[in-house]
């Protein structure tokens, strides 16, 4: 269900592919996240044509509105959202253990509060597999227990133990056989915490796994270590996924470490906050400047809005707060960062991938605002 | 540049053609509401798909922002906002006489405030016709003066003659010959100013006629016996525009009148505020019967919409603001207009309209709510 195409030659990078129920995903991958069944102000048309394979959802979410068996009866995820590509659909547990959910944690599960009565509620590993089952996703993510960074070794021992014993009690109510199950790995930034937590996790096969409790504040080298400690600990025949990253740079310098998947909210939420990426860094889209620059955002895009809008119609939709000003910022940015792992890709293939992101980085670094 | 092609034998309902500088336009024609160089929520491509093949932009609002000589410098309002077929451009008049511009009429032009710099400037007829000419649009409409509904006959007595004169300044101002000319016939609902008005226009030999002066707040019988009464004073080699309207009953009386053209913000308003257009009338996107309802909006329908998500899809993104929803609306109701003219336009040629009519009204006079 996964397998390694090719193993790059000289950094660790590899090309894959993950086989799943409604798509088979060339990995290095990006997925654009759509949280509540929908990657905002886009259509599943322009996803595909922006090359995506898979997007990412969130079970906690769904299952708070409209409700997973509202999603069942409507024949799945799938159905629902009108995506025939692949599906992950993530716990939700990282976004319940926020200050907004009032959460107590403890060793069934997680004790929140729902905003929309007031009441308090159990989210549990088990509970968590039968929104995935009944999401129909391709890929569900266990519950697992996120420490904030910063936490101090007790706790992040406490959330390695919760983790495992989760991850456990989730394969035990796996309910839907079409569906891979992936486990995440936590332990700080800790490297024997992090090495406990991956061998146990390991030692239960799952189809893959997630290499979570990044990117939550720590420095980016803290990051990159704990990914460059982390990786070996996963079987080389099982998919590697880095959770919640992100920015063209950090694609590629862990794809160079050997991961495999990444989601973000990074290309459309910036896109929303005009901002866009190009070959030569990011632009602002309200920028002054651009008001007569009649260039696309960026000229070597092939994407829908660079194809038929300039940088002063953007700018103009902006300033007027027109919706299709979004739209178009992000069917580029998600098209740019697609085209990136698509070039990713070919790059690994040829045994040249180091040389494709060290020429990328070097353009990337200037600044688009500076053209 | 105008011929009609067919009249009904029952009806006054025409079949014509309409040759402007970019897009022949089949008639009767709607054109979807584009004021700031865009229809709200939709690309071009959306509007193509849809069905159409002119819109409708607003010259003072573009002379506002981001400024007329900067879209002649992007190569003009078809370049800069990405649509190759037939643009008409509004002189923006109707909307300068409203109280946020503070304006004072006389016969030079209209004095208004720009609210941007708070400083106030003139708006003459010689100017609305040097920006249209830089926009580029395929058909300008001149400067008119529309008396509120309710002016008394000295009031639209003035209103007739500053129209009058301004028709013939326009005329005067003409600078780019590639562009159409319409005058806009006003006289509020009074039958001999009417008659003035339109028989000192058509003197002028202008392109097509504007009905002006209509749906700002009289009653339906009263707009309906105005048309009625206006039709025939506009010579039959010319199109006639019905400007403001509208729904799908008030389209098909009427073409049913002779109307050939009309433009309207009534389908995708409406989009946004979560009001669907069905075969078997309006439908509420918000009512609540609607959270499982697994059918299109409208079953028979064809656009992109309908052809990919349920009313209960809909429903879910309204309920978490999701802008997809306002997308997927607008994008079937401008689909449903244009799908109405396409089927008004089949009739016509077949010399079935009234029953075409009355067949769509019977159905339309239910409740899409009630199914």
């Amino acid at each position: 269900m996964f397998e390694v195409v090719h193993q790059d030659t000289v950094s660790g990078a590899r090309l894959g592919k993950l086989t799943t129920a409604h798509q088979i995903v060339d990995t290095p991958a990006f997925m654009p996240v759509a949280t509540k069944a929908t990657v905002k102000t886009l259509t599943p048309t322009e996803l595909r044509d922006a090359g995506t394979q898979a997007i990412i959802s969130n079970a906690f979410h769904l299952y708070i509105g409209p409700g997973h068996e509202l999603i069942r009866e409507a024949g799945g995820l799938h159905r629902f959202m009108g995506w025939d590509g692949a599906i992950f659909t993530d716990s939700g547990g990282f976004q319940i253990l926020r200050k907004e959910f009032k959460f107590k944690l403890n060793n069934q599960g997680i004790n929140y509060m729902n905003s929309r009565d007031g009441k308090r509620y159990m989210y549990t590993p088990e509970q968590c597999m039968e929104i995935q089952g009944a999401l129909g996703s391709d890929v569900a993510m266990v519950l697992d227990d996120c420490p904030p960074w910063g936490s101090n070794r007790d706790e992040i021992r406490d959330s390695v133990c919760r983790t495992v014993d989760w991850a456990q009690r989730s394969l035990d109510a796996w309910c839907n056989d079409e569906q891979l199950v992936f486990a995440i790995l936590q332990g700080g930034t800790l490297p024997d915490m992090r090495a406990e937590c991956a061998e146990r996790l390991v030692g239960m096969e799952f189809d893959g796994y997630g290499i979570g409790g990044l990117s939550i504040g720590e420095p980016k080298e803290v990051m990159h270590e704990t990914i460059k400690l982390n990786l070996p600990m996963i079987p080389e025949d099982k998919p590697r996924y880095l959770m919640g990253v992100g920015s063209p740079v950090e694609l590629l310098d862990s794809i160079y470490l050997g991961v495999d998947i990444f989601d973000s909210a990074f290309p459309t939420r910036n896109a929303r906050h005009q901002s866009a990426m190009t070959r030569h860094g990011q632009v602002d889209l309200r920028r002054a400047a651009l008001v007569d620059d009649f260039r696309p955002i960026d000229e070597e895009c092939k994407c829908y809005t660079c194809r038929h809008f300039s940088r002063s119609y953007i700018y103009h939709l902006f300033k007027e707060s027109e919706m299709l000003a979004m739209r178009l910022a992000s069917i580029h940015n998600v098209h740019f960062l697609q085209d990136l792992m698509a070039g990713a890709r070919t790059a690994i293939s040829e045994d040249r991938f180091a040389e494709f992101r060290d020429d990328f980085k070097l353009r990337y670094s200037g600044s688009g605002n500076a053209d």
